[in-house]
């Protein structure tokens, strides 16, 4: 059974003070619950259905689990849909990412489901580590969790003074805008920066100041733009292509 | 001032089964109403604010507008967020796709957001003609509609007998599965089908054993798949490097 205070906690870990305050944050759904715990994170508490103590228990016998309804389970979790299990998880120390590869860099992407499918196409394409403007989605907002699919265990994702960071890579940035270069006839380096902007504001000009390659996926319709998450996804693809 | 009988037709609309009765839809927010006033589609009333009014009418002097403050909008609104104007369209007479080009066919694909970003897309890349099994979502639905981003106004939806249309076609089915060729390697001929299936279920057997030839995404990381609409961006992109 869910106590009280662990109810208390769980709601709590929606918001990002407490997810702060705690260092911990919350991972919710069947596919995300077992990717985490296929994976090297500390999770503290998995609250699930009977159903899914019995099915998962035995291949993880080191998880606390403990037993609630699926009802409990839904009024408890942060997100709309029933959920057929609850973690709890202690954040990993985030490390910066080493300057090699590809490091896709993200300013000012606010919507946190944006953030997740990003983390999860960057997954995909074997990308590492995402480095963001401060200014972000909280990468473990459970909303990112969830649009990530499993992949937050696997992708790190630091909020870092975004400028500052650019500044230190001897790198080429490839900045995506509307009047680059054609991804499809960029010629990629191995390494690198993917540096996207949000949908309302682009690439700002702090960091626009440091993109050494203007990029841009070619458009044959009328359509103005793209998500953030479908364009990061199709450069990837540009990029990889040629790895 | 919207009237009862029009905030119950709005209220309405948010359903299916009036729009299939009254052959009318809703297109709702500033750049869909705007994207929707720039077509030839037939617009019966748009409630609007008095500063999209004061802002458009001069533009747009054939347009039914009927003043509404943000409040009674948000209210008649079927989406969450404000609105500055809120459109009742009739439904165009939809042809079926003259078979030349690129035609994407979407099977089972059943989620709103995932088709209005979908149309998105195939907009972004020219594609004019979709084509969905019977079973797919309703392009109608203000979700749909709300995730196009204008794009509604330039991509026609038909909802089919897949297999029997396909089955119609004389060109290639390119279908999108986890074990196909690497589409970095596919050599895409200048009309075809672009078939993609439900996240859940893939392509079915039905449409799958009318595909000639089976493409993939090449994976490079962890992520098991893709959502449907980042798929077929990324799938699309690959067609039309080559065009």
């Amino acid at each position: 059974m869910i106590s009280k205070n662990q109810l208390k906690l769980i709601r709590q870990l929606g918001q990002k003070k407490y997810r702060k305050q705690y260092n911990q944050y919350l991972v919710q759904g069947e596919k995300n619950v077992l990717e985490l715990l296929n994976s090297p994170l500390n999770v503290v508490n998995i609250f699930a259905t009977n159903e899914f103590i019995n099915a998962y228990q035995g291949k993880y016998p080191q998880a606390n689990f403990i037993e609630a309804d699926e009802e409990t389970l839904t009024k408890a979790s942060t997100l709309v849909s029933n959920n057929a299990a609850i973690a709890i998880v202690d954040m990993p120390k985030a490390a910066l990412p080493q300057a090699s590869g590809l490091i896709l860099a993200l300013d000012g992407v606010s919507d946190p489901g944006n953030l997740g499918t990003i983390i999860r196409v960057a997954d995909w394409y074997g990308i590492k580590h995402i480095v963001t403007s401060t200014d972000s989605a909280d990468a473990y907002n459970p909303k990112t969790i969830s649009a990530t699919m499993g992949s937050f265990v696997r992708v790190s994702v630091s909020q870092v003074d975004l400028p500052d960071y650019l500044q230190s890579l001897n790198l080429p940035v490839y900045g995506a805008f509307l009047d680059g270069q054609s991804v499809h006839k960029t010629q990629f380096t191995g390494s690198g920066v993917l540096l996207m902007g949000s949908e309302s504001h682009g690439i700002r000009e702090t960091c626009a100041k440091l993109v050494t390659n203007k990029i841009t996926i070619p458009a044959f319709g009328g359509a103005e733009s793209l998500n953030v998450a479908m364009a990061t996804g199709i450069i990837l693809d540009n990029f990889k292509r040629q790895a």
